[in-house]
């Protein structure tokens, strides 16, 4: 039977050690092909590159089987590129991260690796989304291994083409408890701007902040973490509130 | 009665003639802040500003009585930043757009019109993203003024403190047919890849492409626009596929 063909990409760029450490799991279940961003997409949300050029570069990073190249892209670009320019059809699997940082409540609205994973679903390609929830880059993934080849086998069989998963890795990682399948907590960013003065006298600003849990609802991916499980949350581009249509509807519009 | 205080922002710049005009609009309702990107930000996605420093500019661009600043960041930078350093609260609304060109069906996920709205909904603000189905800089907003007024009021007086509307007005300006609140209709876009040789020889690429519609239903967005109806779409940042849940739930994860 053939191998399945699948693409990887991330956020952190091409050279980030959660990347290399997919690809080296991917590598054991599939004819892999990577497309990652250049340079770091942390926080780039679900954009794309529409008022500026695109440069593809291929790459040589290590000895494994898998083709490689870079994007002067975000996220979403490379899902984009991977299918028209360099696959030329849609992949079995896309996965992407390992993402060096938690993704998980509100922070898929955010988050470059999600805005892969989602592109890909637009797309009609199932997708999954990996993070860690520790942001240093010589996090240890070693754990993530098990977790990431049982979801990926399982999505590989699922009918739904566009099954999109948002993953979540506990950061104590000699304990994971086994996974939960959730829902997005209700949560936000408690933003603080670090206000600061150029050499010059020019008044800058850097975005920093505290996430901020809004529930410890069972259901939720904030509540699994903090249990330690491996959170799974699936995902849906309908950004409609359909609760709220009838709402609107009973408003004097017309 | 005090006037509302209304935070206006958008992605295509602080000198866009679609912002122009919801400034002129918003000032017949209420106390008006525009807190706008200092240069285009189309197809930022949720996109924040977390690697780079952020600066603010006072400006003064005409004779309203608004105040007004520019940032160097993404519609969602300038929410964030106008809530916690510019206002210091929580404004009664915030309202985003005009924007040239459309962000009905999946271009909610693309659009950082969208984007500065669904960031105000996070932050418990009310907000709408107004849009025109018309690329051009001198696109007439006219038309689309006493429908702008008619549901911003509406909203104002609404319970739900996060509502968040995605508004889209017809190209065909002189004959909009009225109101359809709606969902988000299914739809992609089929990418295109316009491959270039610089002169000094390196290719590169710009993505272009058609948007396909997937669906004909009357309750979605793109039925009511392709019918002459400006769209409403009351929009959600829980990005949750429920109806998933049960199936990944069933999967052999434990």
């Amino acid at each position: 039977m053939a191998k399945p063909l699948i693409l990887v990409t991330n956020d952190d760029g091409i050279t980030a050690p959660g990347l290399r450490s997919l690809i080296h799991i991917m590598n054991e279940i599939g004819d892999v092909v990577v497309v990652a961003p250049d340079s770091p997409q942390s926080g780039m949300g679900h954009a794309i590159t529409i008022s500026d050029t695109l440069y593809c570069k291929k790459e040589k990073i290590d000895d494994g089987p898998q083709k490689e190249y870079s994007i002067s892209g975000t996220p979403a670009d490379c899902v984009k590129f991977a299918v028209k320019e360099i696959l030329h059809k849609k992949p079995d699997l896309c996965v992407s991260g390992i993402n060096h940082g938690a993704n998980s409540s509100i922070n898929v609205i955010y988050s470059g690796t999600m805005s892969a994973a989602v592109e890909a679903g637009l797309e009609g390609i199932k997708s999954i989304g990996f993070s860690l929830l520790d942001y240093s880059w010589d996090a240890d993934f070693t754990a993530c291994k098990d977790y990431i080849l049982k979801i990926s086998l399982n999505l590989l069989k699922e009918k739904k083409e566009n099954l999109i998963l948002n993953v979540n890795f506990p950061s104590n990682t000699d304990k994971f408890k086994g996974i939960k399948v959730c829902r997005q907590a209700k949560g936000y960013w408690e933003d603080t701007y670090d206000k600061r003065t150029s050499p010059l006298g020019k008044e800058y600003y850097w975005l920093t902040g505290n996430f901020v849990t809004l529930e410890e609802n069972k259901e939720t991916d904030e509540w699994a973490l903090s249990q330690g499980y491996v959170s799974v949350v699936p995902i849906s581009y309908d950004m409609t509130s359909h609760k709220d249509i009838d709402k609107v509807k009973n408003w004097n519009l017309n």
